[in-house]
């Protein structure tokens, strides 16, 4: 093997596929990244959950592939000089890199050992954009449960139904939907993408509205950037039902701005130290105003901020930390609040439309 | 006590006393800030090694003092809104924070068992700008000892004389001189501050020409930058006498690129994993030319660099870590090195004037 390519694209495509690079594995060679050079140069990262391929622009001299340990590799590739890396490998599997004055051996393993990617079939996929799946992950990932008793909630459900894309993750406490419409035909779809996925995904996709097309078959999906793929085991099993515990009756309902909702529940919880997790923050409703306390052995904190209020006075407590995971990621300027009863759970939506819903159980007194 | 100030100024005292305040200690005062209204709004941090003072700009209503924890003070006031701020203490040490809409009652602790800073009489100091000492303090911090077995190796000699401070730290392995002209008369000092104490006080002081006064008395040092007093205790023996270490004998000298050189030694110690921290990179220096190799069970690097040669060719290995340590904190474009024989140690110097010294033991083969 035996390729020329600039430094630069070279470390986007190791930081893209590091991130299905185990870290923590008794296998050296999941510790590599494998490097193919065919008709185009592919790296490959791939913990058995999760694989990612990305193509790099370069110029191939000698077909070949190798494994090379991913974080030496990335680490050389960082410190090198912005300027043309060749790679290329020799006698015994090392592989020399060289860069302007630089040269590198490094003992690789031969390929034929690494795990291939599962082979999914590019049939009735849909195609949506980067940015929107971005903010789709990043509104619903942090209600994943951690509950490994509970697998398949260590998930987010990805449902594709009627021109329309809904992401919903349940963690007992609270759930998070977040729904955005997709433009022409699609399949139906309806899988569960373990968490840790999401979030890699997340990482990799751009602000913008370069598209991702999105396939599924068997246990597996396939995120297909172009020049980027992510091959992802999905979660198997039943989701919860999660539709009967949404409904619209409500006893009391405020209209209030995000950022200063979210800065007055932070301040409130700022007392609620690690050993004292257990006080919950408590929400008194009336008069057109919302009174925010919460009382520790620390001291006592009260916030108080003007609602649009509709229906019955009421008092309420919340786990803060539930109530700042949604606002954090709401960027909409005002919300509408729904509460049930004083002890059942409350509904955030945006005012104008239905693209998300946070369902937070209340705290019993 | 009452008092109201600016939030930003608060949080800017705040910020500084905490560098003192301690994080691991049984005694629950000395987690906290001690808040003071005199004729003037005045915060501190002691830790019983350093202490640090702050005066804030504020409004003083009612004279008094409290201890409030630092953790859950610098968190409320780093969230609240940019506005003023209301601090009172009310009955049972009960302090009230007041911010806009936000309401804080924070269980504080009596003043009176709070230890109080040691007092050093301003006489005899020294003024030089903040600027200078924060470098001075980056350049040779690094080479402080973390061995408690040799404790006055854990603080750097602070010396003034004829006109010249200089700030010298010795490990063992190697050591780092910095040295400044000081304006006007001063008293000769020579005294050893703890690396600690240095490390806290380069990130308060400002990249700025603002003056500082340093005083010493007793066994206690004192930083004077106007509104923020920094006092330490000064570590007690004998320093030890570096003098007859730094010779200007020298068999090869190179003249190099700083920046070239450090990007070289990073390159090649890629491969010295911390599994295999014994190994060391080697100098091989001929024909205007050094070649820097390392070699480990990971694989090879070489790299080559142009300098500027005078003396004899020199082969030598070094602990790369020392090498970078040093460069890292070299602004000088270029420097001189100097080798006296292949086991010998190497000096650092820059090509002008004598403002720092290297010196950095071989690695015997």
């Amino acid at each position: 093997m035996k390729v020329i390519c600039s430094r630069e694209n070279l470390l986007e495509g190791i930081n893209i596929v590091q991130k299905a690079v185990s870290t923590k594995t008794t296998l050296p060679i999941l510790e590599g990244i494998l490097l193919e050079c065919t008709d185009n140069f592919k790296l490959t990262g791939n913990d058995l959950e999760i694989g990612i391929e990305c193509v790099v622009e370069a110029d191939i001299r000698e077909q070949g592939s190798i494994v090379i340990n991913s974080r030496i590799f990335g680490d050389i590739i960082r410190r090198l000089p912005d300027s043309e890396v060749l790679i290329e490998v020799r006698d015994n599997n090392v592989v020399i890199i060289e860069c302007e004055n630089s040269h590198f051996e490094i003992k690789g393993l031969v390929s034929e050992g690494y795990p291939a990617l599962p082979v999914i079939k590019k049939e009735n996929g849909f195609k949506i954009s980067q940015k929107i799946i971005k903010d789709m992950i990043k509104q619903t990932i942090f209600a994943v449960s951690i509950d490994e008793n509970r697998p398949i909630l260590t998930g987010t459900l990805v449902e594709c139904k009627d021109g329309e894309l809904t992401f919903v993750s349940i963690d007992g406490y609270r759930l998070a939907l977040r729904r955005n419409k997709i433009e022409g035909q699609s399949e139906e779809l309806k899988v569960v993408v373990p968490g840790k996925t999401l979030n890699e995904i997340a990482k990799i996709l751009q602000p913008a509205d370069d598209e991702i097309t999105i396939y599924s078959a068997g246990n597996q999906i396939l995120f297909d950037m172009g020049n980027c793929k992510v091959v992802s085991r999905l979660l198997e099993g039943e989701f919860l039902n999660y539709r009967s515990s949404i409904t619209n009756d409500f006893e009391t309902k405020i209209r209030i701005n995000t950022k200063e909702f979210l800065s007055s529940i932070e301040r409130a919880s700022l007392i609620i130290t690690s050993e004292e997790r257990r006080y919950p923050v408590r929400f008194n409703i009336a008069d057109d105003k919302i009174v925010i306390t919460s009382a520790t052995e620390v001291g006592a904190v009260k916030e108080e901020i003007r609602v649009e209020m509709h229906g019955n006075r009421l008092d309420i407590g919340f786990n803060p930390r539930y109530f700042m995971d949604a606002l954090k990621v709401i960027d909409d300027e005002t919300i509408d609040v729904f509460f049930a009863t004083s002890l059942g759970p409350c509904l955030i939506k945006p005012v104008e439309d239905e693209k998300f819903i946070y369902l937070i159980a209340a705290v019993r007194k």
